[in-house]
């Protein structure tokens, strides 16, 4: 049972978000900005990594969910993404995209810089600052959505119909869009 | 040095904003959002949330920016924002706010449910939903902020008057406003 009253039957952040529309309207902001505004990185691979970042902190409404949006939108679908969860050093993804994953798994296990080494390996596969960036606060970002959604303890949908019904939604008209 | 060129000499997350304006706009919403907009905590006690957490997360810039902010905006100023993150057992805060700032150190602390004892603790001290909802959004945010400042390796300021200016302007204008 979440630790607040949500008055209405939504799972996940979903709940959170109509009960609070004043903080709705800028985490919304900040996940079109982020997944789907101006980006070297693919809408797609984006997604990839909210999602990976989400299933290393274990909040799994968040994994499925961006899991979901991630499948929808890159070649592979949820191949890929189960790929990456389950052992990122074999999954089907351009070395960028993994020397980006581990950038973003360093994020997400310490607030300390970045190794020099991940860094190194992502530029030597074609990273630029943009890339970089982009990953570093996509993975810091879902370090503080998994917990507004974990901490609060809210509830998972009944169905993972949940997940794909969202992405069709997500993919076609992005974040803070009515449902 | 910074993972990734800055172009301009702005410690901590200032020099992130300026360089990429897409990403500081909805970063800036949230803040104002979350540490100045409508809630039951006043404006002093959030940004005291936000800099204990990031001293928790070891980061410098942010403890120290937002400790500013605190401080201008407490009864008791500095030494209040000093005694919490000196020992928040003693600390001279109200019992609600010391209750919250426990739960805050239980966000940052993990991807998980705040623990029942703590939200218990903090509802027998007179915190409603609206406190708790607030105390858990601010930690998640620092738990990102202090990732993005961090995990990109940014400088710290040469002069720790830079968060006491700061200071003046956040108040009178809050985050977004040109410096």
């Amino acid at each position: 049972m979440p630790h607040i009253r949500i008055g209405n039957d939504l799972p996940g952040i979903s709940g959170l978000m109509v009960e609070r529309p004043d903080t709705a309207a800028p985490l919304n902001q900040l996940a079109e900005a982020l997944l789907r505004g101006p980006s070297p990185l693919p809408r797609g691979e984006r997604e990839l990594i909210a999602s990976y970042v989400s299933e290393l902190n274990g909040t799994r409404f968040c994994s499925e969910s961006h899991g979901a949006f991630a499948a929808a939108q890159l070649d592979g679908g949820l191949d890929v993404v189960t790929a990456v969860k389950t052992d990122l050093e074999t999954a089907p993804v351009s070395p960028q995209l993994r020397a980006l994953l581990r950038i973003a798994a360093e994020v997400q296990a310490q607030v300390g810089p970045v190794s020099e080494a991940a860094v190194k390996a992502a530029r030597a596969e074609g990273a630029g600052d943009g890339e970089i960036h982009d990953t570093v606060l996509i993975a810091a970002a879902f370090c503080m959505y998994n917990r507004y959604v974990d901490c609060l303890a809210t509830e998972l949908p009944a169905d993972r119909s949940y997940y794909t019904e969202g992405a069709v939604r997500i993919v076609e008209r992005g974040y803070g869009s009515p449902r």
